[in-house]
Order: structure tokens, then C-alpha cells, then sequence
């Protein structure tokens, strides 16, 4: 492999979903150790995403959504994880990308191009 | 009333629900005969929260946090309307504006307020 | 006129022209008498939009599609006074805010709304 | 005052100090008591704006500069309040819009000519 | 080559057009066959820059200045790719870079230095 | 190593300090030699940041902020390195990030945890 090639990241490609795990976990426990605001805001963002009126797999669709909105790509992989282990289906996921793409325009396709590359990794969702 | 004083909108209020349908029908009316591409995105827009693997309620919620997210303030009046319309509860809505709040931090503040008053004029969701 | 009612703003209007204008030009003034380094943000925009290799009236519609994508409100007006000063064909500003819309979603439709409004009262946009 | 005026709210007026503080304590007394992550998410933000290994000062103006990058007008009319209350200087606010208008470019002048028309409604930075 | 070296992608280095083009294609592919909805967004923004009252040429500046305000580091390539297509001049394309400098500040030039790095692989714009 | 995997970047991978700025240099040098307003424009930003009413440590601590608010990531590895430069202590920086986090929300965290990663391998900020 020539020196040129390995500094041009795959635009389309996308992490294994254990390696993004380990990666996401890792930063975060830094994250948590640097300060007690951290260590809280983590707390809160938890109880967001419990059930309530809105069931589990609802509220994973709403961070999914979001994150595509704000073009956060880890954001992105990790809802899709959750909604991978909530049971949350295929065509549910798709229609929330469908309205993710009609509300925030063409801009989001390359993530979404990375959101459906990262799904096809998953247990559930990538092999429906 | 004083010149200068009708100058400054109230930068907490928000229109009624009755006069933003109103402005919202005029101003997408025009937009729609002013060439085929916005006749067709409106359509494409209309498909996108269409009841399908997930139900109307779901994608209302889905419009909701996008609009927040995306500080679109119109949008969020358009889609609290539709969940009056559609029944969904103001826990559900609640739950979800809660998710917008963490997911967007401190700057979404200004518009879930605005969003909360506005809410206060629907029919359902303002009486429950 | 009730005072609650003049507390609210309609959603869909949008300041007469030559109102716009004025203000925009006080605030103007005022920011560049606040320290020079505002006096030479100013003068480096101004130069952007100069003709060059492409025509003022192409960089008008490049201001106005940014401004659509940025969410600027007061920055479409300008644009679109700048197309209707340097005359612009009413059919190229409205391909233009097709992009804008498809590109940037149906989040962008407010504010596209009010374009279309005040477009409505140029001398020359607004005639045709 | 005919009715089409009133309908066009002044693009470059900005609310009064009091009306603003008015409307935005009593929205977020509405959103406080809309839910227990509300209440957790102000203490949080007021957590981070405490005085620690940086001043009050400081953390303000980083506040201030967040909320032009973020558009967020009632963000900005919120942190000049409390830059004026904590003595802030009219220049280290003034080299703090500098800083959004240069990072954030050309998109940020409508906010900065409201943000100086609200400073110059203040006590201590509208009379310096 | 190291582990730790090749787990750093060089954050100025841009993939070359050959892959882009093929990866892009790929992903576009997936998506359209992923929902109706998918396949009728891609229709639209194919017909957003068709030419019209504007040519193909302005259309694709159009589309370059709103991936930069954006930051769509992909559209971006595309964009350019397609300028280089239809024979737009390097000059042009440098305009309309400026524009977006000057309207969306410092935080594009990262991606501006992306854009840069594209274009001289590309076979007109990087000859020129 | 597989070809798979070195397309595959390291999702909370950060490039070296020496990587980044030489990367860095290379593409503003080009920038710079491709027009004059580019050359303006970094001078205006350079302009900016220097010592005023604010120090230095200030405005780098504002620009840090910033780039966190605008996912810019490479303006927040520059600016952690003017920060360690210009010797702000390592709390000052987390206090800047913990406003980060408070005032964007969720949707910040994996900037943040970049931010930290490089952090960590600075000669001052990642020795405290």
C-alpha cells in the first residue's frame, strides 16, 4: 500500500460497528473524568432517552433524526446501534431518514449514504 | 400606543394559531405557483409524513425535534398543530421538546419557549 | 387595536423595502463606527461582490442562495434588492430559491415564504 | 397606525431590557415546570457559567460569542445583560463581536447591529 | 507502515476523484433502492440544476457555494467536479470560494483548504 | 493490515500536532496564493486574535469556543494549540468546553471527545 493511498480516508466507508464502540466508550470515560458539568450533562442526556410517554425505540428515532439534522455522524451511528438493539425495524428506520432528507434537503446525503453503509454492519437492521 | 413601542415585538409571543395557518396557507400558495419544482417538494414533503411503518403520530414528532433542531420556528408552530390535530399527547410532545433540549443545548431555549406558549393556544394540547 | 394583538407580529409579512433599508444602513453605520476592524470586515464583502470573472449579477444570486442557506432573513432582503437593482430576470432569482430549497430542505421554507413576499414589492422583481 | 404597518415589526429594533427580561422569566418559568429535565438542564447551564478556574467575566463573553455563532438573538440580548451587570467592558464586548463576526463572516451582521442596538439600551455599556 | 500512523487520517488530504466518484455512486445506489421517496428526492435535485433561465454553469456555482455554507465537505467535491465537467474557469470557481469566505467566515476554511486540495487533481481546474 | 481496514479511520483518532499544523500550513499557503482577498481575509482573522481590551488567552479561549459551536474540527485543534502556546491552564479549557457542551447540546460530544484526545497529546495542556 503506497504512502499516498493510506492518507486518503474512504469517503464512503464507515467504521465497524465494534470499533466505534470501543472508540465512543473510550472517549467518553475521558470526557467523564474531566470535571463533574461532564459527568452530569452525560446523566441527563440518559434521562432523555428513557422510556416514557414515549417508548424506548420512539426516542431512538427522535436522536436519530436529530443527528442527521445536525450532521453528527458519530451521533448517527450510535442511534442506529440502540435502535438496532431496541428491535426498532427497517422501514421505520428508512422513514425517519426519508424525513430527515425531505426537511433538511441534499445536504444530507453523504451522511446519509454513511448512516445506511453503517446499518448494513448491524445484527438486526443489516439483515433485514 | 407609542411609535417606538409597537416598533419592538414581544420577543415571547407568537402569533395565533389561527393567523399563522392563515399566513402559512397564503405564503405556501404563492410558493407553489411560482414553478413546478416547488409544487413537486411540497408533494415529496406531504409523502414524507404519510402514515407507513411508522404512524402519523410518530412522524409529527419526528417534524417536531427536526424543526427545533433545525431553529425553524414556523416548523415547530406547523408541527405542534399537526399534534394537536393528531391526538398525540402533551407528555409525547413534552418528551420530545426534552430531547431537542439535550440533544441542541441552552440555544434551542428561546424557541422551546415560544414553542410552549404557542402551545398554550391549541385546542388540545393547550387544555391538557 | 388590541394590545395583545400588536404584540404579535405576522409571521409572514415582511418590512416594506424601503423601511429595510433604512434600518439596515443606521445598524451598518453603527457597527462600523464601533472599531475598525468592522470597517474592514465591510470593505472586504464589499470587494466579494465586484465584478470579476463572474458578473455582479451572478454574485447577487450566490449572496441570495447563502443567505437561503444560513438562515439570514435580513441578508435575503438584501439580495434580493441587490438582484432587482442590477436586473436580475425574476425567472433566475426563483431557480435560484429552487436550489436553495432542495438543497436545504423544507426548513428552509419560511423563510423562502418571505422572500417571495418582500420580492413581491421590488420595482422591478415585483412587476413581473 | 394603519393595520398593514403595524403587521411589519422594524427588522433593526430590538426589545427594551425589561420587556425582554419580563418575557424570557416567564417562559422559563413555564419550561421549568413542563418537567423535571428542564429544571436539571438550567441548573446545568447555570452551573457552567459560575466563576471557577475562569471569571464570571469571561464565561459571559463566551456566552455572548456562542450565541452569534449559534444565531441565537435572545441568547445575545441575555449574556450583554449580564455582561453589563458584571461590569464588562464596552471594548471586550466589542472585541468579541469582532471575533463572531470574523469567524462566523457576513452572515452574523444582522444579529451584531441588534446586539449593538440592545447594548446601547443598557445602563453601564449604552452609556460608555 | 505503523498502526498508530495509519489510524490517523491526514486531515488536509481529500480522497482522490476516481474514489470519490465510485464511492459516491455506490452509496447513491443504495439509497435510491432503499424507498420511492429516495429515488423521488434524487429526480428533484437532478431537476433543481438542469439549465434554465440560469446555465448549467452558474447552477453548479450556485450548488458549490451552498456545500461550503453548509459544510458538506462531499457536495463540495462534487460540485467541483462537475464545474470542471462544464467547462467553469478556475477564476470562477475562486469567486465563488471568496463569496463564501467572506459570507461564512474563518470556520470554511478548513473545508476550503479541502476544496482547494480537490480541485487540482481534477483534469481542467487543476491544469489551470 | 487488510484493505478493509485502512479504509476504515479511526472515528476518535486525532492527527498529531505536527501532522495537523503542517497539513494546515500547506493548504492556508495555497489559499493565500489564490487571491488577494484570501490573503485580506486571513489578515483580518489574524487581526482579531490579537491582544486588545481582552489578552490573548481570552480570544483563544473565545475562538475555542466557537469552533466547538461551528463543528469546526480542525479550528478547534488550532485553537488548543494557540491556547497551549499562549499557556492557559488546563481547567480554563475544560471550563470553555463545559460551556461548549451546556450551550450546543449533545450533538457536541464528539467534537469534545476530539478535542480531548488532542489535547492529551499537547507538550503543556497534555502534561497537567
Amino acid at each position: 500500500m503506497s504512502e499516498s493511498t493510506h492518507l486518503h480516508h474512504d469517503h464512503a466507508a464507515t467504521p465497524s460497528p465494534a470499533a466505534f464502540r470501543l472508540a465512543r466508550a473510550e472517549g467518553n470515560e475521558r470526557l467523564r473524568g474531566s470535571g463533574e458539568l461532564f459527568e452530569s450533562f452525560f446523566a441527563l442526556d440518559a434521562a432523555a432517552y428513557q422510556a416514557g410517554a414515549l417508548p424506548v425505540t420512539t426516542k431512538e428515532l427522535l436522536g436519530l433524526v436529530v443527528s442527521v439534522m445536525k450532521d453528527c455522524e458519530e451521533c448517527v451511528y450510535y442511534h442506529l446501534e440502540r435502535c438496532d438493539e431496541e428491535g426498532v425495524g427497517r422501514d421505520e428506520v428508512l422513514e425517519t431518514l426519508q424525513i430527515a432528507l425531505v426537511a433538511g434537503g441534499s445536504v444530507t446525503v453523504p451522511l446519509l449514504r454513511r448512516a445506511m453503509s453503517f446499518m448494513s454492519q448491524l445484527p438486526r437492521l443489516g439483515a433485514s
